[in-house]
C-alpha cells in the first residue's frame, strides 16, 4: 500500500521542505507519495502548519494523523473538524536553537554586557559580575524546550529554578509546580525565562500582580508566547524600575508594529521571533519517524493533549 | 614548628585576604603565623602579587616558595633574586569567571545580539542565526583557562578548535600546535579567543600578517593579555572590515586611556579587565593547599616553568 502524504503548510514552505521530506521519507523504506494537492479521500497523513488554507478536515475520510510543522498548536487545537491525532513538532534543531537563544540572553544579562557594548565614553570602571552559582534563573515551563534550556543553564553553573503546571523531577533543576509554586519560583527569579505554551491557563501569567512577585530589578526573557505577558502591566513595571529589563521575542501581534512602545523602551530588547526556528532537515526526520510509527502500528510521538491544549 | 607566611601583595589586598587566608590555613591544621611584616630570615612562604614593593628576595634566607595571587607572572618570572619555586594562582572561581566571560561574549557574537540590542527602529527583520554546530570557535592557549572555556563551548555545541605551543589532546577540542598549526587554527576561526600567557613568544601573536589568516569578518575576543595583539594592526584590520569585531578585556596600558581609539571604534567593545578575577575565598584555599604540600614534602602545584615563562 502506498501512503499518501499531503503537504498543507503555507505554500512558501514547499520549496524548503520538498527535498528534506522526501529524503527523510525515503529512509523509512515506506512506499509513499508526497503531494501538495490530493483527493481528500486518498490522504493518509497531513503535514500541516496552522496558517494553511486547509481548515476543514471533514473531507479527509481516511486521515490517520496531522503532523504539525510548528511547536505551537494553539490556533489549530480547538478546530472541531480535526478529530484524528495531532502531533506537535519536536525538532532537535529547534530545541538547540532555543537553548542557544536562552543561554545567550541569560549570559548577556548575567554579565551585564549591554553596559560594555554601549560604553564608548572611555570610562574604565571595573566591577566583576557575580559567578553563575550566585545567580538564580527561573525557567517557567518544563516541556522539551524548558527542560533543555534549564539543564544547559545548570551545566553552566547557574542555580536553576523551574516551574510547571504539574510536578516534574529534573536533575539539577529545583522544580516547583501549581499556583503556590509559581509564587515561590517567581520570588527567586533574578532572570525569568518564559517557555510556556499558549493556553487559556497561561494567558497573562505575568500580570500586574505576578510581576510584583519578582525581585526588584529582575530580568524577563520571553521566547515562549506573546500571550504569556500582560503588555500594559509589563510596561508599567519597566517604567517604575521594578523590572530591570525585558528581552522579548514573541508578541501578540507579529510583526510587532513599529509604533509599539516596546521598540523604543530603554529597558526592552525586541528580537523578531528568531529564538527557535524549525529547520527543514531535522523537522522532516521527526515527521518521517512519526509516519513510520503510524504505519507500523506504534503510538505516535509528540501527540497534543486536547484537554490541556498543548 | 610554626610556619611563617608573609603576605606581600599590595596592601589594599590585606583586608580582602586576611580572613579567607586564615580560614583556609586553619583547615590545614598546620601551626602557622600569617603576617604582613616579618624578619626576612623567619619567612617560610610569601603570598605575593607582582605589584608588591617586595622585589628583592635575597634576604629571605629560608624561603621555601612564593605563592602568587595572580595567574599572570610575566612581571616577576624574570626577577633574578627569586630562586625558590614560584607558583601561579589557579583559582577555580577565576576559571569559572573566565569561562562565563568567554561563553557570554561568544554567544553574543554567535547570535549577533548587538544588532537587536541596538535596534530601536521598529524594523522587524527575522533571520535565525546558524546553530552552534555550524560555528567554529578557536581557543588560542590551552592552559587551565583555555581548556575550561573550550570544553564548555564544545558542550554548548560549538565546533571548537584549539591551539597551543605544544601538542595537547583534549576531548571535543580539535587541537593544533606549533607555527603551522597556528595558521590552520586561525584559518578556521570565525570567533578567536585569546587565552595565552604573556611571554616573548606570544607578543604580537596577532599582527598584520596573522590577522589576514583569519576568515573575512572574524571576531576576536581577548581576555588573555594585551601584549598578544599588535594594536595598530588590529585597528587597520577593523577599519578595512577584515575583522568584524574585537571585544577586548586586557590592554598594554590599563586603565585603557580614555582617548584610545578602541573606546570609540564601532567594531570594538572594551571591557575593563573583568573577565577573570581572583576570588579571595577560593584563591586562599589554593594557597593553603600548596603550603600544606610544601610542609608535607609533596611537590608544589601550579609551578611556573622559568624557561617558558609561565
Amino acid at each position: 500500500m502506498t501512503v499518501t502524504i499531503l503537504f498543507a503548510a503555507h505554500p512558501d514552505k514547499w520549496p524548503e521542505y520538498e527535498a528534506p521530506l522526501n529524503a527523510a521519507l525515503s529512509e523509512t523504506k515506506l512506499s509513499y507519495r508526497l503531494v501538495t494537492e490530493a483527493d481528500p479521500d486518498s490522504v493518509d497523513y497531513i503535514v500541516y502548519a496552522p496558517n494553511s488554507t486547509l481548515q476543514d478536515f471533514r473531507p479527509y475520510s481516511r486521515l490517520k494523523a496531522v503532523l504539525n510543522l510548528w511547536a505551537g498548536v494553539e490556533t489549530i487545537v480547538g478546530n472541531p473538524t480535526l478529530t484524528v491525532p495531532l502531533a506537535r513538532m519536536v525538532d532537535p534543531a529547534m530545541t538547540q536553537g532555543m537553548t542557544e537563544y536562552v543561554v545567550g540572553h541569560v549570559m548577556r544579562h548575567h554579565l551585564r554586557l549591554d553596559k560594555h557594548i554601549l560604553n564608548t565614553s572611555g570610562a574604565w570602571a571595573p566591577a566583576a559580575p557575580p559567578l553563575a552559582g550566585d545567580r538564580t534563573v527561573a525557567v517557567l515551563g518544563l516541556g522539551a524546550l524548558g527542560r533543555a534550556a534549564g539543564t544547559t543553564l545548570a551545566q553552566l553553573g547557574f542555580h536553576v529554578v523551574g516551574w510547571s503546571r504539574s510536578a516534574k523531577d529534573i536533575p539539577n533543576i529545583e522544580s516547583y509546580h501549581g499556583e503556590s509554586g509559581l509564587s515561590e519560583a517567581l520570588a527567586k527569579a533574578e532572570i525569568a525565562v518564559l517557555l510556556l505554551p499558549n493556553t487559556p491557563d497561561t494567558e497573562n501569567l505575568l500580570n500586574a500582580e505576578s510581576l510584583r512577585l519578582l525581585p526588584q530589578g529582575a530580568v524577563i526573557l520571553n521566547p515562549g508566547r506573546g500571550s504569556l505577558i500582560d503588555d500594559e502591566a509589563l510596561l508599567a513595571a519597566l517604567d517604575d524600575g521594578h523590572i530591570g529589563h525585558a528581552t522579548l521575542d514573541v508578541f501578540r501581534n507579529e510583526p510587532l508594529p513599529s509604533e509599539h512602545p516596546y521598540w523604543r523602551h530603554s529597558r526592552v530588547t525586541v528580537t523578531p521571533h528568531i529564538a527557535s526556528e524549525t529547520r527543514p532537515g531535522s523537522a522532516s526526520r521527526t515527521i518521517a519517524v512519526n509516519i513510520k510509527r503510524g504505519e507500523d502500528g506504534a503510538p505516535f510521538l509528540h501527540l497534543v493533549d486536547r484537554e490541556k491544549g498543548y
